[in-house]
């Protein structure tokens, strides 16, 4: 892992835990075996290193959600996809998207803005699929919008309350979700079989880390 | 306005603005025109503020809750009921229900467990009324531990987006999430006739305040 990654890795862990406003760019250098002035050469000030780690949660997220609808046409499937595809991310890395989610809160101009358009860009995947299983007769709901919002907010979740090596793996849970999906949208039942490969997601969050000192390691 | 009332919206408008760990008492007290032996009279240490901001939300998320569900046996009314409710509570009072959600990490002691207890009881009143369904033949879902943790983190999404005067007023949002949960967990679609009238939801929150100095006057 290079110095970045390693910072980033460190502010990832800080940020879920106490919040951004609460952490301070002393004790991320501490946590990741760097000094201030070495932190700052890498990585800019504490909202730089905020603003880079939503930055690149957002581009995966993207990324992989273009390579969830990409290998077809038929928007049930492609919206199966892509909320296999973002269910995974959140099961893999509660961390980072625990902060992603939470924390747009915490930046201020440029960076404000293009979080959120990172935001809107990853959202009008799913605009963009639903709005054309509507049109094509295949999806039944009242409001596109809400629709929009609730399975996002409902992927978000997984974050919360996923632990690995609990009841279910990954592959389990993205098939419970691909039903609650098909269902909330009057959709026809999508098959894990007509979904698979599912997209390789990417590991942001470091493995988990209890004792401070096993980062400096 | 008591002061604890008063002390009690200061804090959670800074706790949900800037999180709870970087939020000073004596922010709070200034921004609820007290000083700080003051507040601590009223209200006990920070940490004692937010137990009972949580406390008071949660205590009120079940009582709205019992009150949804108790007019009637039907597991597919009941089930909308308490997501109308839910969704009410989360858009009349989007401040004290993101601090609810996001901040039991802040929590130590008895204070995290009596907070964890109150959630869990709330959300025992959607396992229940999920099992009853589920064994009456009216909902259909492979996995009613998922669909409850899912149709919870919809609605809790609610306070992220939402916005009163907007497109939707709030029981259209109501009717939006009704149509959404009946296709989630296979029932029968409930109508807003059958759920009438709707729970009276609890304000929390104070009325917007854009300048600390109103909250003074």
């Amino acid at each position: 892992v290079s110095s970045l990654g390693r910072i980033q890795r460190t502010a990832v862990r800080l940020f879920a835990g106490r919040g951004f406003a609460a952490t301070g760019i002393r004790e991320i250098s501490r946590g990741a075996g760097l000094n201030s002035a070495t932190l700052y050469h890498y990585a800019g000030g504490k909202e730089e290193l905020l603003a880079a780690i939503m930055r690149t949660c957002l581009t995966e997220l993207v990324q992989a959600g273009v390579d969830a609808v990409r290998p077809t046409d038929d928007p049930a499937v492609q919206l199966v996809r892509l909320v296999r595809t973002h269910v995974a991310v959140e099961a893999v890395n509660p961390l980072t998207a625990r902060v992603t989610d939470h924390e747009v809160r915490s930046l201020t101009g440029t960076n404000h803005t293009e979080i959120m358009e990172l935001r809107d860009r990853y959202e009008s995947l799913f605009r963009d699929v639903l709005d054309r299983g509507a049109t094509s007769g295949q999806f039944h709901v009242t409001d596109l919008q809400i629709a929009r919002l609730a399975l996002i907010e409902m992927c978000n979740g997984v974050s919360n309350w996923y632990r690995p090596g609990g009841r279910l793996s990954v592959p389990e849970l993205q098939d419970r979700f691909a039903e609650l999906t098909c269902r909330m949208v009057g959709s026809r039942e999508v098959t894990g079989a007509e979904c698979a490969p599912d997209v390789d997601v990417p590991h942001l969050d470091s493995e988990p880390v209890d004792d401070p000192a096993e980062v400096l390691a």
